[in-house]
């Protein structure tokens, strides 16, 4: 029985907790911890059968009866806190980005290398990995239906943008929003970024410009084979989240879609129409966050690699950096350009 | 070259005048005929090269460099006109039904076995059997995909009922409308009928009631193998002519769905919305009326087996004959209950 | 707090039992019992937190800290248990049947009208209506979407036939399999069935037919406002579980289809291959039994009526009588002939 | 009644014979002309009843009988021809592109505006524009469905990769392959392009990629509001021809797929299957080749302006001369850098 504690309570730490709770077996939620944790937060934790609640997340990487944390605190923190839980000996589970720094990514992955690091399991949150469509794209990638591939492409917009202020404070839409959609690419294409193009624009809200992000872009992207990716991306989508992908290879294509609450479809004098697809990233990828914890505990149970490393953590940061790069200079950056 | 008569200048005549014209390398349109042919249909024939108009389709029977003709009149005329054809050593494509009494049909089945008729082609026009759709369904069960058949599933709504007087003379729905889809379930099974249960309901026109007919039905069949169809039929369907089939069988099944006037879809708000299908039988099977009448044309010149024959014309006659029983009588009527 | 029994602990005991536990707050499975309980299930049980385990489920009857229990147990024994539980004054979700005879359903409405009864929730577990697909056509219905409802389609085929012992023992098809599609009917249509015919067949394995039953069918069905049913039915579907419906009406037509592991495609020269439906009802129905659970428990809890009460139990049995009746008699069958 | 003549008896030149010949009331094809004419193509001419042939254009030229011309010749006669024809006083329907060189097209323009040619008619054959699919994807776009215009996406894939000869001569992949792409993305966004960039890629045949050419290449480009829009090519598609585009706007997305043989799918133990796309263009587009053809002679018969222009012609070519230099020179490319 493995012992987890949860660093930062917010909306990803319930969604994590509540999913071990329900579906992992062999695996139980101790601690809890979060500075500006609530009344109902505590209720709810104590609801779940969870003792130990805390403001400090020290308690948890204090306590040696807990052999694993979560970290899903903000991101800021990410890296400050797995280089303490790794010299604490406890496997971790960090949401992304490990960091925006790529110095501060470089420590956690020299501490990973410390005589007490290279024991742990360290994986990065990109949940999109353990979605049931994306997987099945993999999946004929890997098993040769795609064949030898060529182009990948990623669509990735969400219903509703943030605020100016929560843009000013994110790293930019290329390290906040499309750093998934990076992570997308190479894990469909099992292939590293070489150079990035980005065409950016502000197309939504004014105030996402002024506050010196863009709104929308498309991102071009060339692979170390020689092979081409395409990712675009809009903060903003009238009809929900839309998160698809294509794989086109030398045998042809592998590609999914949105998923909807239902299939069901009204045909009528007006058309025939179907249900717009899932709002947001909390309901279209419910299956794939509880999915990626399960994972990672049978990963840390059964002393198997993590699916998800935190060097592909840093791939993702890397070419989020280089794509800022291109945007704000307006040419293609190469990774190399980019200390690694 | 093959010369071709047309008798009768109606819709449907036009269709497939046009389709020789248009389609048909090695045949011409040389003659029609038609006794309430008007200056604008003369015109029309005039404009696509076709010198000899008539009222009367004898002189077109009468004339002996046409090799053969395309039956397209009032459906009562069918058998009268096809016996004389017969006797006038014309092939003879006939619309459906080839009658609605069956000793009438029997006469010209037994006119083809004559010495004359024997050496003539006679194909009934089944369109449906020419669709894209419904081939590569019926394709599917030829090469084996589907394994034995063991259901086949009809829908046939058309987007508009007739008038109560059309209904009145049309000999009723099962002859009318179902005789198609009696036809379908024979085609896609390639089996015979043995059973007939009907489900009829006045559900869109009271009129047609009164008139003596229905507008609804569900009709089950049992077929000789044991295997099953079942056909669903409305003289009304608002999001236009619904017309798909499904067959099931021991290895899986195959299905064709509507076809629209594109596939593109509007995503909004309120949610993913494509077209409706296309409006009815002339939109619907402009390709299946021009492949149909190329495949009789190709059967004269090559003297090779039609692909509908009197026979199938016979057969699904019958079955509309039982299932106007079934309506009537509220039980199973056996197709041996009809004389054939 | 509910406390909640369990009684009978086979797959869909267990199913249920997962389900309140993993997503029902505000009651608590406290105690299982099953004849034959095994060690293993024990433990699983223990897992949970569930410590009144026992052989005897008169034991739960008889414990006052249990509000409610679900009857998962053998057919047979559905309503002796129900009329037991009623006594005993807990709230009851019953798995369907609640009885093969009609006499014996009765009797379990006559309890529910009884001084003890009549403040009982009594729920039937046809756990389809729970679905997010089925639920979606019903929406389209009960919005006005649809018009006035004339014709319901359900196709209902099982991926793999049981065996002919479990056939013999079952009750014949109708009331064992046929039985959720007759109560998808009248949940589709919101109305009440007037008349079925039914075409049976034995396609898939003689031993189900010399076991007495039948192993395909189509079932034809008058409802009471003059509307139409139909529902094909096989005990062996090659490419899995087929739960599809459609209801046309006067305005259009709703329909839902199969739900896949995933969405995606994959594009080759053999063409667009996307993945084969669910396997069986728990991969299909697996969200639908947590659902029909949930509104149960709330019914309980905020003393509103359950979405599935016994007489629609009854009424789907009378359906299934009437059908194994036309199957065996070869005619139409009014549910009135079917003591009701 | 209208006479025309084309230039041109290759595979593009039948084709719109064909459809002049079957589909356009009131203009009739009276010559052809062709200098490497063969003996079959002039029995194909006769049999559709045009008389003059010949292997010298010339005499289509001076035939004053002759009121329009279809060039159907080799690119590098389109601009020569064009710029006789209008000297000629012909309406002219010239295949795309109209040149390689932007001078030669200013001449076409300029004669345009001469005394005899502002009376011409002059349409150049992006032939995509016609397609129903396409069109239904403007439709949303200029019916306000989408919003305003935010990003354009057109994959565009052809079945077979061209000989490395060919490649060789063709002017390069952007103004060979991609020219259409651009022309769709003017068409779908109705907006003017100001910077290309492009990825370009050797990924089918190395052969190509000596020849100087390139096979694949991503395409991403700034529209002058400030919309984006991005193009993916490859010269070789396992699946056959993918012609797809999704229009993404402030209220929605509208977007097209490709077509099939039929619709019909198979449903097996190892998913289900459809058709795949219609092999290449000539599948794809024939309605669109007979829709454009008879909306040119629609715009001379009724004097309105012709759907696409002799201007629409030069922006294509712009962009691809951009997009050729953007790929050699590793930069985003401004449409200000080459001369309008």
């Amino acid at each position: 029985m493995l012992n987890i504690g949860i660093i930062g309570a917010g909306r990803i730490g319930k969604v994590h907790t509540q999913s071990i709770v329900n579906f992992v077996r062999g695996a139980k939620v101790t601690a809890i911890a979060d500075p500006f944790i609530t009344p109902e937060t505590s209720d709810w934790a104590h609801s779940l059968g969870i003792e130990a609640i805390s403001k400090d997340y020290h308690s948890i990487l204090h306590d040696s009866s807990i052999d694993a944390v979560l970290i899903c605190s903000s991101t800021d923190t990410h890296s400050p806190i797995s280089l303490e839980a790794i010299a604490a000996g406890k496997h971790i589970f960090c949401e992304k980005p490990i960091d925006h720094d790529i110095g501060r990514i470089r420590e956690v992955l020299a501490a990973l290398k410390s005589p007490v690091g290279q024991n742990l399991k360290y994986m990065v949150g990109f949940n999109r990995r353990f979605d049931h469509n994306f997987r099945a794209v993999r999946s004929a990638v890997v098993n040769g239906s795609v064949g030898k591939v060529e182009l990948v492409k990623v669509t990735s917009r969400d219903p509703e943008p943030p605020s100016a202020e929560y843009a000013a404070r994110s790293g930019g839409i290329f390290l906040d929003m499309t750093i998934h959609d990076f992570d997308m690419v190479r894990y469909l294409s099992g292939e590293e970024v070489e150079e990035v193009f980005v065409h950016p624009a502000v197309l939504v809200d004014p105030a996402i410009g002024a506050a010196g992000d863009v709104d929308s872009a498309v991102i071009s992207l060339k692979l170390r084979s020689g092979a081409l990716a395409v990712i675009d991306n809009c903060r903003r989508c009238a009809y929900g989240y839309d998160q698809r992908a294509e794989v086109f290879g030398s045998l042809g294509a592998s590609l999914c879609g949105n998923d909807a609450n239902s299939n069901a479809q009204v045909w009528s004098g007006s058309g025939a129409t179907g249900e717009k697809p899932l709002f947001f990233f909390l309901e279209r990828y419910m299956q794939a966050y509880a999915t990626e914890v399960t994972e990672f505990i049978a990963a840390v149970e059964n002393n198997t690699p993590v699916p998800v490393t935190a060097e592909d953590g840093l791939q993702a940061v890397r070419i989020g950096i280089a794509a800022t790069k291109s945007s704000k200079e307006g040419r293609p950056v190469k990774l190399s350009e980019i200390a690694g």
